[in-house]
């Protein structure tokens, strides 16, 4: 008997869905559209279908499985209630107590849990990745926003709320960038993709440098693979966004650092495929705020998670890690 | 039988010695000096002697006690190791195995542990203080530095290598004041006794204030106490130091908050007496550097330890913790 996991990640605008092995293998996956008609209940319902019709294709595959758990990430999700409370890219108001909704279709299933997409990263990485031997680590997503997972003494730190691990939130300078959640200077300003656009608007002000690579792009149409793109072809703009996001970068991993003392910082999402043009400055920066006790100690580490399947995987851990 | 432990707390000129009961009750104390003499041999047989000696006085008080545990605070306390490690204002070079050379004097005695100084305070609180219903909560120790003690889920994070806690080291304003600890903007030199003087006398020269009542002291000479008397009659400058230190310290804590979402955070320490002076404007700077997530939630309380004796009844915490 093959015992497996399904692991749901719940965006803004699809629901992905796999049937997820004990190794992380993703054994067969789906998704489908996150509604933005807001009825809770009805998307339950597809969700609920979704998931039944993906055990039955697995077990098409594979008839000797065991489904033990659902693990579920979402953007605000809780998980002390189960819920997704306030969260501002999904059509359904207030808290929804999705796990509840989601026990009554699979009566059947030991575990499902379910926490917000970062945390789900981090169990991932603990379960399946690099940090399987580690129990003390912090897991940055790097993205349209900045999430994290922290993780002490083996276990995902939730907090007396349920809401830990939001270090895309601390305040790189202050009175800086506006941040989506309407605060200043915060590090997701700086350090997601979004942010690199930032970054490299004001150099393109700074420098005047109309002969960047980067010059001819609108705003809207800026991104972070062009950004990247024209730092692999040595546009001095281009480079110069990935030493200061690596800058931004170090300053709020070295306050992580000295919060929590890890042994290691996992970095996860599409700036990681940068390598050394974002790990280097982000290394030197932390290395430079850190305390002397914590120098030289720190590994700073690309996630080992599969890129395209992360969000499932990750949340396809949090299922294990109940069982276990 | 009364059960009693011992609290140890090494500072860099004294060593507070106390005997305390499960209530924390300091029922006798005395201290002898730190050396500066660099041998840690002999300091170690004068400690030793000194606690027997406390031991023997509480027994001759009340003979029907019975000594659990000694707990140490001390700066660069390793948990993990039981040791002192490469502590700035101790003369003892490198790695001091203090709870080893400790044992040795008293193989009677269950638990013998040592952390540093603000984790001590940490676990103060959770036992014998305001944090004995928490689970999670933070504790900052304003002083000459600033400490801090993170506990999650009942138990005090000491992370990968025993350090974790320290707070003081955040970068509050890149490229800001020079820190102790050599690194740049870092929260202590913006919210420690200290610090505020600096803040101070910042102010004075940005007023050109003559008239201020602290304008008549040197550097060396204007301390946080002064501060706090001239801001208690109305000095403009003293009263803006209250509220720029309450500024940089709430946007510190709600970078733990983000990290850690914890219930409380406690304030210990001289400046705290100062009560609304303080916490207002800390509490109004740490909700609007806040995810909404976490507004209007988190409690900034004052430490309920009493601050004359909070080093001892701290560290003798710390081996009730290990009983426990």
């Amino acid at each position: 008997m093959k015992k497996v996991s399904v692991g749901v990640d719940i965006g803004g605008t699809n629901t992905a869905i796999g049937v997820v092995d004990e190794l992380g293998h993703v054994l067969t996956k789906d998704s489908i559209s996150t509604p933005d008609h807001g009825d809770i209940n009805r998307y339950i319902n597809d969700l609920a279908g979704a998931i039944r019709k993906l055990i039955d294709n697995a077990k098409l595959i594979n008839e000797d499985i065991e489904v033990l758990g659902i693990g579920i990430g979402a953007p605000n999700g809780n998980y002390y209630n189960g819920t997704i409370e306030y969260a501002p890219n999904l059509s359904f108001n207030g808290v929804v107590p999705l796990v509840d909704l989601l026990k009554k279709h699979f009566e059947d299933i030991e575990a499902v849990a379910l926490t917000n997409d970062a945390n789900a990263a981090a169990i991932g990485e603990m379960i399946y990745g690099g940090a399987k031997e580690m129990k003390n680590f912090v897991m940055y997503t790097l993205g349209t926003g900045v999430g994290s997972g922290v993780v002490v003494n083996g276990d995902l730190v939730y907090g007396a709320d349920g809401f830990a691990g939001e270090c895309g939130h601390t305040t790189l300078i202050p009175g800086g960038r506006l941040c989506g959640c309407g605060a200043l200077g915060h590090l997701e300003a700086y350090c997601s993709a979004p942010g690199m656009k930032r970054t490299a608007f004001e150099l393109l002000a700074k420098y005047n440098a109309g002969d960047s690579l980067l010059a001819d792009k609108s705003f809207k149409d800026l991104n972070s693979k062009m950004i990247y793109d024209a730092a692999k072809q040595g546009d001095k703009v281009a480079l110069e966004v990935f030493e200061l996001t690596g800058q931004y970068l170090g300053q709020g991993i070295a306050d992580t650092v000295h919060h929590l003392s890890p042994e290691a910082i996992f970095l996860f999402g599409g700036p990681t495929a940068a390598g050394d043009l974002i790990f280097e400055p982000t290394i030197k920066s932390m290395e430079n705020h850190l305390l002397p006790i914590f120098k030289n100690k720190i590994k700073v580490l690309k996630s080992e998670l599969d890129a395209g399947d992360a969000a499932i995987v990750g949340a396809s851990a949090l299922a294990w890690k109940e069982l276990g």
